[in-house]
């Protein structure tokens, strides 16, 4: 039988994460506390199978983190067809299939989330598989960063962004990523939370329905 | 009634790949022709729902795109439950969720492919949306750059590897993105199908007995 401790990797800031906050009846997490752990965590997201957070050294402002909810170190380790035909195998492979697929289907929601608060048009999705990629932390996640226009403050407002951290954004490893500020945020990820529930509440509704 | 144009803007070159790769029995294509559209396109996966094939311009030998089959330009294209009631927007949602998913569950696969044929163990994959964020093809697509190490070879022989180009690897807009070479692209793009295929191999008998 499973342990907590095998399904979250103590030594795992994401693990730590999923563990402090659980998957609620909404995916979107309502006025979740970021002090049940430290360092902070602004949860925006958290379903049975992903979760998406801000990332606490943002390369911009509204820098987003979507991750699986169960340990995964690299993509390579989530959805793989070829396992044994006991019953545990089959289990295994259903959920990381299950894991996979959520992670295709909430970046679309979580980017429009993102693009609504922030103002932005553009954005990179970035995932590191390894140290020599840039990989920091060991369990699959994707980097959502928006690109923000040079000179056209008016078009990011909405998100009460930084916009001295947002001057010294690059490329990863060569930009100044600056610790996140615990009151922007709160504002900030209530405010993704708030655009992200919109762009689901059809879904829920339906849900509701049922 | 929509139209093939509709479906294929013929200004978009991923597009022109889906109208000339259709979704065959399997999703891996058996031995595609590259030369049935020019430039040549190095076709690894073909579904109702997502291709991979090799990057022209590639970072590192077996940079892979993977893309949707159908034409959406940034990835907040994607899903979106937000949609009418009536018939049609109901199977737009539908057709556009089933290819989120797809993307999250073929990214592993496709990824342990690459390592298999490469050798290399860290990869990145990076999604770039809209002008600012270096997206040039208006068609959402997933890099998956290879990240090799410097000064071992022996890991990275199986797919025919250019180690020059290796050496010019840099991040996006930095690096030496030189053309394809046809031949190594011949080989290396059978070499990914057959991992592809080995990957699949259980669940295509699977669907093989029903």
């Amino acid at each position: 039988m499973a342990s907590a401790s095998d399904l979250y990797p103590i030594d795992c800031p994401f693990c730590r994460i999923a563990q402090a906050y659980p998957a609620e009846a909404s995916p979107i997490p309502h006025n979740p506390d970021p002090d049940l752990i430290s360092p902070q965590a602004h949860v925006i997201l958290s379903t049975p199978h992903v979760m998406a957070f801000l990332d606490i050294l943002p390369m911009a402002p509204g820098h987003i983190l979507v991750t699986t909810r169960d340990h995964y170190q690299k993509v390579s380790d989530l959805y793989n067809p070829k396992v044994g035909a006991d019953w545990v195998s089959q289990q295994v492979a259903s959920k990381s299939r299950q894991d996979s697929r959520a992670i295709g289907e909430w970046l679309p929601l979580v980017s429009r989330a993102l693009c609504k608060v922030t103002g932005i048009e553009d954005w990179n999705i970035v995932q590191n598989n390894g140290e020599r990629a840039a990989q920091v932390v060991p369990h699959v996640h994707f980097h959502l960063i928006p690109r923000y226009q040079e000179g056209r403050r008016d078009t990011a407002t909405k998100g009460n962004v930084n916009f001295d951290q947002m001057k010294s954004w690059r490329m990863f490893g060569r930009g100044t990523r600056e610790e996140l500020d615990d009151d922007e945020a709160k504002e900030m990820s209530a405010n993704l939370r708030a655009a992200l529930r919109e762009e689901v509440r059809e879904e829920l509704n339906e849900r509701a329905k049922l």
